[in-house]
């Protein structure tokens, strides 16, 4: 506290500063590359508006989330659950740790350290910070609630126990295992007393899982020739449940390794989001072993976020879960962390440290 | 009864006759034609084995089903949820009506009336006829046990209550609903006050849907430029629930078009039986909107017949429900009834009368 009333202190209330800011130059075809972003210098001045519960804050860390690819395209109808962003402009956005520095909020005062909403740049105003927690448990890296304690986390919660209903004793397969969500869905299905089984596109990946997450057995998706043929040797009696963050040739291949009633939870497909037309996957294979696909957005359990946040803090302290950061320095490497999602350099969460405190 | 006994008659017991009988020449690729089956001369001995519960049944009418094509071809794992017709000398089976000739079985007796899996030839001896069912409503006609109460009429029933959830007041789409199974979803959607549209091949099966089956609204796809489009005209308020029959293009379209929190109870894909790669669909869709899709056999409901059997009945009676059948006549006319389901010349549900009595 004593540090961020500094911070506050080094730049005084009205000035104008600089506000670095990452925008989309246009919209992306295929794989994004650095190039279809910008880092701009842009300037805040240090207030919130007279009378507004806006409040001020200072970026600490951001989030790279594959998602946001998807937001990089143009949609020609509402079909994507959050806007597009606006070439030429308009600031990235995605959920990020950051701290008060003005507010004319009654709930938040300089200092305190909140996650959500904010724009990919250093200061951002929020004119009504509904989507802004507090962060809670200060014991454990802010930057884990950009992940293990944030969205990701929630999602690999929420995914695995509401949406697939995942239960003791059965077979869990996880794709994108050693990535944000990936890593959660792994430990906590190892909790609930699941066999868990993930893919990851490295050997160091795998060995991660294997090592540092506790899964049951893994496998490196791009040294497979036959991904049927991995799974089978992984998983011979099937699988019951499989959180689905990837799409195309993996889902073809868990669809026929599934289980009868065996639940997917969709929660995303990365391997898709840069085509131009979606693989074809046999979805016929639904119908002979009634397996129940569901999509879903984290959003909708917003109202469990508290009571997982006190579960997972208390796993953390115990040390029954553990997470793996990729940090990036400087909001000048932002372009390059979240690309680099799309190709797999990220080991663990991807994170973009745009200042400490 | 008095005709049942007379063609008993007129075939002593023991004696061998001509049974013809449709088998598959070779595993298909592609559309199946008429010169991948052959109906062959094979014989029957008039016998049931002494002391065996067997039933030895006169198939009076075969039922051509999409799925029969998923069949034919040879599959390297136990995907799929029935055996392959084995090329060469099996005879093809599927849901039928027939007449019991002779019985070992102490719950059957000649000239009793079932429905139950029996093979496309004019006799069969069935060694334990576990899913063979009495006929109990003679008053409609026998080939009514082949679709709206037989095994079309509980897939509808099943898969729109059990599966989707449907609900008075939601929006529901059906494709293939001239179909055997489509006709009996919309007209059980509308009994429930959903608001009711569907697709089908030809101008002729749209007037049907809106005059005889009371759809609220029906378009021909193979007329409509872009499926989306068709969709937003009929149901702009998006679409609660799809029953689909065919996949591909279709469902990818529909997927556009779910509203929040829809489901959608997969019966069948029969647009891509007939291809080597499934098409894409962008099964990103199923995230944005919580969309749940989910298979299903009918066999799972199996133990929901009985009710079924006599709502349906009801309402088959009371005029609240109507059927359309296409009957193709005698067995040698089975493979080309079978080939057109592909090609969507039969008008409802497609019977083949192999015997009238």
């Amino acid at each position: 506290m004593a540090a961020a009333a500094a911070s506050v202190v080094a730049e005084a209330e009205g000035e104008e500063v600089t506000n670095r800011q990452v925008i989309l130059k246009r919209y992306v075809n295929g794989c994004p590359t650095v190039d279809d972003m910008e880092v701009v210098a842009g300037a805040v001045r240090l207030a919130v508006p007279p009378g507004s519960a806006a409040v001020l804050v200072k970026n600490l860390y951001l989030s790279c989330d594959p998602y946001m690819r998807t937001r990089m395209t143009r949609h020609s109808e509402t079909s994507n659950f959050v806007p597009d962003y606006v070439p030429g402009k308009q600031v990235l956005d995605n959920c990020s740790v950051c701290k008060v520095v003005l507010s004319g909020h009654p709930d938040f005062k300089p200092g305190d350290l909140l996650w959500g909403v904010t724009g990919w740049e250093e200061y951002s105003l929020i004119p009504n910070p509904v989507f802004c927690h507090r962060i809670n448990h200060q014991e454990f890296p802010l930057s884990y609630y950009t992940g293990v304690l944030g969205v990701p986390g929630l999602t690999a919660y929420a995914g695995l126990f509401e949406v697939a209903k995942a239960k003791k004793g059965e077979s869990v397969f996880v794709s994108a295992a050693a990535g944000a969500v990936g890593q959660i869905v792994g430990q906590l299905a190892k909790l609930t007393g699941c066999y868990v089984v993930g893919s990851a596109g490295s050997d160091q990946k795998v060995n991660l899982l294997k090592t540092k997450f506790g899964f049951d057995d893994a496998f490196n998706y791009k040294k497979e020739l036959d991904l049927n043929a991995a799974l089978k040797r992984c998983l011979p009696h099937g699988i019951d449940v499989y959180f689905e963050n990837v799409g195309g040739a993996m889902l073809d291949a868990v669809l026929r390794n599934m289980r009868h009633r065996g639940r997917i939870a969709v929660c995303g497909q990365v391997s898709q989001y840069n085509l131009e037309r979606p693989d074809g996957v046999d979805l016929f294979q639904l119908v002979g072993k009634h397996i129940r696909m569901e999509g879903f957005l984290v959003s909708e359990y917003a109202g469990d976020y508290s009571r997982f946040e006190e579960e997972m803090a208390r796993y953390l302290k115990e040390g029954k879960v553990v997470c793996v950061e990729d940090v990036a320095e400087g909001i000048e490497a932002a372009p390059a962390a979240l690309v680099g999602l799309f190709a797999g350099r990220n080991v663990g969460k991807q994170v973009v440290a745009v200042a400490r405190e």
